[in-house]
This record gives C-alpha cells, sequence and structure tokens, in this order.
C-alpha cells in the first residue's frame, strides 16, 4: 500500500500524549487525520450522540498535522472522519495509544476499542492500541515501537475488510518486552463498590470504584499474555450472536 | 422458580411507558425492582460513569411499585443495583421495552442491550425487549403479550447464568403477528449523513443522521424475522473475539 490515508483517533482526547505518540509514528508511513474528542471519553463504550449537537474545531497538532477536536464521543469522531471531515476513504484506522489497558470484559467499556469498533463496521480495517499504564507521564517508547511494527505489517500485508485487533502494551521496557501473543478476551468482570458520600447541601451521590476479577484459568487469553510480559493481539468482532446457543434455542417451544 | 426477584432497567428513562408495561407484566411473576436512569439514555452504548459522580431517587411509580431514578447511564443502574440497592442477587435481569428496535448493528449502540449486557457479564440471567415502534404513544398490547409469554418461559426454564437474550418485537397486532424465530445478528451498519448547521453566533453545528443498510441476505437473522412479522430472539454474548481468525492469526510472524 503506498501512502496510505491513516485516520486516528482515541478517547483520551485530542491532546493526550498517548494519541499524539501514535500519530508521530503513523505519520511515518502516510498522510494522517486525527479527529478524537475535544475531552477525555473513557468507558464511552459505543456510544453516539443522537439528538444532541456535534461540535468540531480544526487545530493544528504539531509539525503541521492538523487535527479535528469533535465534541462527541470515540464513535461519533469515526463517524464524522469518515461522514464529513475526510476527502477519501481511511486506508487503516487507529485508535489510542490509550492510557490504561482495555483487555478482558473492559473491551465491552472502552472508547478506545469503540472507535476502532466503528471503523470496522464502516468496513475499515482498524487497531485499538493501549498501554497497561493509567499515567499520562508514562514513557511511551516501548509503545512506539510496537506501533511501528504493527502498522508496518498492516500496510505490507493489509488487514482484511472490518478486520479489527485490540492490542495491549505491558509496560516495560524493550529489553524486558517478552514478545506479542495473538489472544482471545479473557472472561472476567469488574466487582463494583460504591463510595457513598453526602454534598454540601446533605444529599447522597456515589463514585463508583471497581476492582477486576479475572475468571479465566486459560494461558491463551490477552489478561495471561500481558501478566506475563507478551504484547496481546486479540481479533475482534463486532457480531455479538452467541452462536453456539443457536442450535439448542432452535429446540425451543415457540408457541405464543 | 419461586417467587423470583426481577430487576428491571431499561435506557428510555423511568418515566417511559416502555419500562412501565415491562414492570406491570414482570410483576405477576415475582417481586421487582426498577433502577432506570433519569432521563433518556438512548445510544449510550456500553458507557458506564468513571469520574463522574452518580444520584439516585427513590420514588413510587404505580400501584406500590418503588423505582429508584439513576443520573447514569442503563450499565451504571444495573451496577448500581446489583452493587448496592437490591438486598438480594436478582434471579432475572429484563430491560425495555425499548421505544424503538434494537437489531442487527444496532445492538452495540443500544443502552437497553447494555444493561442486560452489564447483567449478563455479572453472571444473571437477562433479556432485553425492544418494539420497532419509536413512538411514546405506541400500542404495547402485542409487546406484553409476548414479554408475559417470554418471562413465564424464562421462570418455569430457567436460563443459564450470564445467558443473555435480545427480544425484538414487530409493532403487529396479535392476529398479524406471524410467530417467534431464534436469530442471528444480521450484518449490516447505519450510513451516516452530518446536516451542518449554523448557530445563533455564527458557528457551525452538526446533526447526526443515518440509514440503516442492510449487508444480509440471510433468511435466519434479526432483521429478517422482524420484516416478515415474527419475534425475533437472538442469543447474546460480550466475548468480543473473533475466535474464526485466532487460527491464521496465530501463523503470523510476531518478531519485534
Amino acid at each position: 500500500m503506498k501512502n496510505p490515508h491513516i485516520l486516528i483517533s482515541n478517547d483520551d482526547g485530542i491532546h493526550a500524549p498517548g494519541i499524539l505518540a501514535l500519530t508521530s509514528v503513523a505519520k511515518e508511513f502516510g498522510q494522517v487525520t486525527v479527529v478524537a474528542p475535544d475531552s477525555p471519553q473513557s468507558a464511552m463504550g459505543h456510544a453516539i450522540s443522537i439528538g444532541k449537537t456535534l461540535r468540531v474545531e480544526r487545530e493544528e497538532l504539531f509539525d503541521g498535522i492538523v487535527g479535528y477536536a469533535c465534541s462527541g464521543t470515540p464513535a461519533d469522531c469515526v463517524k464524522l472522519a469518515t461522514g464529513m471531515i475526510m476527502d477519501e476513504k481511511p486506508d487503516l484506522i487507529l485508535s489510542g495509544i490509550n492510557h490504561g489497558s482495555n483487555s478482558s470484559v473492559s473491551t465491552i467499556y472502552s472508547g478506545t476499542l469503540s472507535a476502532a469498533r466503528e471503523g470496522a463496521i464502516q468496513g475499515f480495517p482498524a487497531i485499538g492500541f493501549s498501554l497497561t499504564k493509567f499515567s499520562h507521564e508514562a514513557d511511551l517508547t516501548t509503545a512506539k515501537a510496537v506501533v511501528r511494527h504493527l502498522i508496518s505489517q498492516a500496510i505490507s500485508q493489509p488487514l482484511g475488510p472490518g478486520q479489527c485487533l485490540n492490542v495491549n502494551i505491558p509496560y516495560l521496557t524493550l529489553d524486558e518486552l517478552q514478545g506479542m501473543r495473538i489472544t482471545r478476551q479473557a472472561m472476567g468482570q469488574w466487582v463494583e463498590e460504591f463510595d457513598q458520600r453526602v454534598d454540601p447541601f446533605g444529599q447522597p451521590y456515589y463514585w463508583l470504584t471497581g476492582k477486576f476479577q479475572l475468571e479465566d484459568e486459560g494461558q491463551d487469553t490477552d489478561e495471561y499474555a500481558l501478566r506475563n510480559g507478551f504484547v496481546s493481539i486479540t481479533p475482534m468482532q463486532h457480531d455479538l450472536t452467541d452462536h453456539s446457543k443457536l442450535p439448542i434455542m432452535n429446540q425451543w417451544d415457540l408457541g405464543l
């Protein structure tokens, strides 16, 4: 693929170090267009803005790269980019680098992955990148090397239409990194606790807090790879049908 | 299952006719707890509120049934219900009846289904109900009959832990209804158009509008069932791994 046009988004907002790092690597390979939320949109799932207006501000990010800061969700950003902002269709959509992992069930809550998934729904190849470190001060050297390697691969051996990868990168030095693994999403859940407080007007309010609980012993999962120092690469889909249940359900008595 | 405890949520808000209809049917079968958004939360995907406070207001809905109106998303409502509001774990979680269908790719954008999915992630059986009619004035007679039938089935032959069903009901009379079908999610996408306007201050803003495009010829899909007058019942999962891609990806050169 010569001079590919790469669309970039994220959920941490257009000024987060992760998206700037991703953009700086992606522009080594072709033309980039950055369309990302104007404020952090973590845990937005696959929300879109229906019945709400959207705003878009054009601004220079760095080195002459123009970005579009959007008032909506990550999925809105991809819709705006492909439906209005870009003159041509993207060859590849990248999201991230997210500050914090998006493995196991977090793939469902993740705004980063909703941007990639929105691209895949529209038939474009897409990759979401996440680093297992929340801090915006995190060293992105290893993450950038992994991103460079995978963009290079995705361009030399293009992903299929609508193929979507979820890439999680452990926060390690390149020397410490054990390699890369193809994985499946680990089963698990966030077990919530609610921190109840009282506001200055005597009314209760709550903070959602949670602890991740892994419910999967598999050594082929994203969680296992990350915990053992490997980059995790999970192929994603947006068909939510549980096909394994269809044969038995087809024997149900469906009379009304 | 004797006197099951049924948790009810939705995305149209706690005062929508759909959730009141669902609650009135569910209470024929056991104890109900209603925890739903205090305002409409359509197309919220699987968003959750991290770093934002949540409010909960207790109120009587009708016939002595108490509801909890929550300031968060549908997924937040289920987390609040199971993590804080309910004294015991629910035997069944119901979401809806949504005003508007949630078939094909809309399952990903749907707040209604995110409430059911959140329950399933936590290991509870869950069903999302949607009616193919947006109006809050819609006649809910057929929908209530379908809901009654399926709750009855889900109680007499309990769904497994974490089993999740997406039920779409065509807007027809009971006489017109052709029956029920087990289906898979049809492939398709919303093709967006952005309606650009200028605000009173001279600044541009956008409305997201879209048209659904079916990309699936299958006669075993949710869309096919609905278009032919059948209730569609799709088993849902929250493992987003594209397992079909794993064998070929395991042959990739993963050297860094």
